[in-house]
């Protein structure tokens, strides 16, 4: 087989690497802890970061330092792991070295789990103008966006400039949409409410646009029904089988209309990280390297692809959904496959995938979850929805934090993060003259 | 009296404008909280900072939200006051206008409490190798500063090179800069000892250089002395007597030596605010605007400048100092004479300062305090310190979770908010290849 030639010619020791430190590369390190192996982790950041609350930090809720851990801490007591800051641009099949920041590191088994970007289905231009929410850097761009907006509509004078700056429109009715559009809905009508002298924050439009025919499709119909009905006795705008043609600077164009929006957010589609190009391997179309039923990729029965960056077939037509169990799951069962082949033991049972369930959740007490069989919504979906977040954050030091934020901003509907950081924070518009 | 002319003939409602909401600029806009009148605050930010822990969130304490909070959310009970966001670029003291984004709002009466940026004596050149800490985008620049140096000494193979990236220079050895050295010290010592592989973090040198002939001068010298060796037990490298000549990438040449340094940290001078060129009004070297005793300018009894903008001469010899107690107290007298005034009541007694001490904490459990005419150090002062802090902390809704965040690190040495955020991540050298 190719780029197999050396089987049964291992080091006692064998190199892997691990490139990404996200739920699946980090889980795939840890189920490694006892192997007799060389470890590497590279990641481009030097923090793990739980995505699934990343739309917290962009509407003010929470710190970023509440969701996001260093690597190194995570992976301290680990002796066989180091820890790579750096950024991987190559990848030699052959020769089994992974180029990252212009040095070649040599890999017996390569995991390669370095997870999505938004996609904008070919229009990358709208980037610009409708940021996605993958990384700290894009949450607090985005609370910016979002903070800046009341702040110009507080000194515009002309009405539908002011208007424009208090529409927001949220593009994706998946659960990152439906969570920022609660979110961005309950910071206008509830927390900062009585901020402002010139504009009423509570009159700003929250408009979620999908162009699928329901909200979270990958819920049942009627929680996809009930987390629309939420989203509107929130204020939002929910418009359905609304697909959008064009983006630009301060305006979304639907198959319907044009709508004149100053902050629009990006949460339609990912594509997969560039791990299908440095492998010559193929991909499907959102980019996603297609992989083996163990993760390999075709042809290479030691470089394995998971998480986000994998196409990975559970059905003849369904694959492992892109969530946050699911990259742990098949993280954890490479790692423990890889060890056992190490020590040549038998290794684990095919991989197959538990399906806990899902959720979303809209603004501070309602959320819809489907747990296995069940359906749950309103105050009960929320709790649950609560529950299963601080638990998953367990390993963060930071949920004691995170459930006190969320205590606090359930009782005075208050957000503690309201800040503009990271770029002139002055509106760039005049200001009026004092009334 | 020049720019006083329209003296009596004030309207109902007199326009005050407030610039900047620090500690001066926000206890003067809460004295006024009951006086009729219509009260501007404008400040560049949109958020009041607690700038005495800012060198906690860049040595990875606390995060940013810790210790600032929306200026709009603290004032938005007081009705008489609105808050913008905006960069004021001139003032004209005879029209009585403020220009701030371009448009001119008119005042009444003027406070200016515009604070101090760092100050390079005229070498601003050295700005962008040693940086200082003022705002929140400082800390977290210098934040990453910090981490990034571990990351790249750990993949450094030049060992000239790799004793560069682990020395830290913080130069100034005033309360800012004995904080700083400190900080650095135990993260390096305790906080990450763990977490690297190929470097020994506790290897790092820190050298703290002062160059007048002690440490913490506004303290009492057997205190400076303390500080002094609490800081060497901590592994700090401390050089008094020995100024600073010039300073340039990745190295701080001093009177006695050159130092190789990738780290450099300023913490030795501060200069005013653009305040006394706005005002064409006289300032001393430190570009601070001399003040009356009623901190009004020469000439113009309506506008006033005060916290680090201010020259305010206590005695012949000695000026208010720069301290946030300071600005509170000069903040809120001046805007209860200007209450009194409004209302054409007698005002409050002349301006005096009530002196509450001075303190300076190193590491996570020695500090050195004067109350009063009391001293402590050690444990008792770290445990004052920690209180004196909490307490002003009151009215931050943060302080439960910044006395969680200082427990835990306490008990744990950990660090959490290792973020390297708001630039590339990845080192910009070679990683080597797996040892």
């Amino acid at each position: 087989m190719p780029g197999d030639s050396h089987h049964g010619n291992e080091t006692p020791e064998p190199n892997i690497v691990i490139v990404g430190a996200g739920f699946a590369g980090l889980s795939c390190a840890r189920a490694l802890k006892n192997a007799a192996a060389k470890i590497t982790v590279i990641d481009r950041h030097n923090y793990h970061l739980f995505q699934p609350l990343l739309y917290q930090v962009a509407t003010a809720s929470l710190s970023p330092a509440d969701i996001a851990q260093p690597i190194r801490s995570i992976l301290k007591d680990q002796a066989n792991t180091r820890v790579l800051l750096g950024e991987v641009t190559a990848i030699d099949k052959q020769a089994r070295q992974v180029t990252a920041n212009g040095a070649k590191l040599p890999f017996d088994y390569l995991i390669v789990a370095t997870g999505a970007r938004h996609g904008y289905f070919g229009k990358d231009h709208w980037a610009e103008h409708a940021p996605g929410i993958k990384t700290v850097d894009d949450a607090t761009r985005v609370r910016a966006d979002i903070l800046l907006a009341f702040e110009r509509a507080e000194v515009e004078p002309d009405p539908a400039r002011r208007k424009a700056l208090l529409t927001f429109v949220v593009i994706g009715g998946g659960p990152t949409g439906v969570e920022m559009a609660g979110a961005i809905a309950e910071l206008a009508r509830n927390s900062i409410t009585r901020d402002f002298r010139s504009i009423t924050p509570r009159c700003a439009s929250v408009i979620l646009v999908e162009a699928g025919l329901r909200l979270l499709p990958t819920l049942p119909e009627t929680l996809s029904k009930e987390a629309g009905r939420a989203l509107e006795r929130l204020g939002v705008e929910v418009r359905t089988g609304e697909a959008v043609t064009n983006v630009a600077a301060a305006s979304v164009v639907t198959l319907k209309e044009t709508i004149a929006a100053h902050t629009i957010i990006w949460a339609a589609g990912v594509r997969a990280s560039a791990a299908g190009t440095w492998l010559d391997t193929p991909t499907d179309r959102a980019g996603r390297v297609v992989v083996n039923r163990d993760f390999s990729i075709p042809g290479y029965r030691r470089i394995f692809v998971t998480g986000d960056t994998a196409a990975y077939h559970l059905t003849e037509t369904s694959f492992l959904p892109g969530v946050a169990p699911a990259a742990k799951q098949a993280g954890d069962w490479i790692g423990r496959m890889i060890a056992a082949r190490i020590c040549g033991h038998i290794g684990p049972e095919p991989f197959r995938y538990a399906d806990l369930g899902n959720m979303a959740t809209i603004g501070r007490r309602e959320a819809v979850a489907r747990l296995g069989r069940m359906e749950m919504k309103g105050v009960i979906g929320w709790l649950l929805w609560s529950l299963a977040h601080i638990y998953f954050l367990i390993g963060f030091r930071n949920r004691l934090s995170v459930a006190i934020s969320w205590a606090w901003s359930y009782i005075t509907y208050q957000r503690g993060v309201r800040l503009i950081t990271g770029r002139p924070a002055a509106p760039s518009q005049k200001i009026e003259e004092a009334a």
